[in-house]
């Protein structure tokens, strides 16, 4: 190995760290954070990046074959219908079409394992977005060296 | 390039890929979440770091020109008089002030394109804390490489 | 020193620099953000990450001596007695516990100075899990080059 392969060795190895690489963590599960949700992972992956999104907490709810309504934020409630209407207006697509489309490019979908026990869901209580269900463990190991928001 | 020269910009380079910066989703449009906007960001413009934030969402109407009230999250509602007179007693300044002074020191402020159309807002609606319109792609290129927070 | 140990080396920084390094802001103070809080430190300590919260606005609440009710978001009040139910039915441990369990194997809990003038808290106010007070620009320099999470 010579000195100038050790050079390109090293910046490939930090490129590889440090490199392209968005992990969500779904907690909130009120309706108006899944419009980032949607936003970002499509954004991500149509980039290029690999999308991981961890979901828990009452999120949980957005992604079962039962559905839930998802509350929309008490403090925003006036402002819902002027919001879904402009969304409308401006073609915005679903929360579920934008993570849809990251899908296609690879972009991932877990459930929190302990969540899932307490609220007593299984992989087969989900709809087709869900890849599987994993602990938090595995989802913080996927989340190294790249952006990790918590939603 | 002998190999102390090697070492010595591999060291260069790794501080760059993974250097001093911070950037911002700023999403939520409680008056709380933006004590922690104008902290954070005058604490890293300070430090030296480069600091971006991305305003969406309800969020946006804590930027506009016209004057909307922020709400007070539900839960707290009863604690925010107590707090307002905290701050004022310990001479805390206003998340503006705070924001501003992070934006002499270089820090940046965009506003989500896709959340300005839905909500019917134009650069020329936002106050001067606002540099510009942009995409979450191009917010999600700037955060590369950095610690994001989604607030 | 060869070759192969300036590329031994550099694998050392880009570790060092990258490496496994979790940072949580605990901001929001409703009873639920808590259990992420208790999850995540627990298993990134438990993975070996180094790992740090700081503590601040409403969520100081959970730390003080004095026992304040942690309140349930608005949105989610009438899923909380199932909630509750079934992390007993689970064996979930509390918030306190795993936190605890984090810091021994080195997790770090600091107060945030500022809100602590405004809230009129001292480190004697606070329980055990609270390790120290430090200011907002100390706790990012702590982050940097790790994950960090706004929850």
């Amino acid at each position: 190995m010579s000195v100038i392969d050790v050079a390109s060795a090293t910046e490939k190895e930090v490129t590889k760290v440090t490199g392209n690489k968005l992990s969500i963590m779904m907690f909130s599960g009120t309706a108006d954070k899944f419009i980032p949700l949607g936003v970002l992972t499509q954004a991500a992956a149509a980039m290029g990046m690999e999308v991981n999104v961890f979901v828990t907490g009452f999120a949980l709810h957005g992604f079962t074959k039962e559905h839930h309504d998802l509350p929309f934020p008490t403090e925003f409630a006036a402002m819902a219908p002027a919001l879904a209407q402009g969304m409308e207006a401006t073609h915005v697509e679903s929360w579920e079409t934008m993570l849809r489309q990251a899908k296609e490019l690879g972009a991932k979908v877990y459930a929190c394992s302990m969540m899932c026990e307490v609220m007593g869901l299984k992989l087969d209580d989900f709809n087709d977005l869900v890849d599987d269900v994993v602990g938090a463990a595995t989802f913080l190991q996927m989340a190294e060296h790249g952006e990790t928001l918590f939603i």
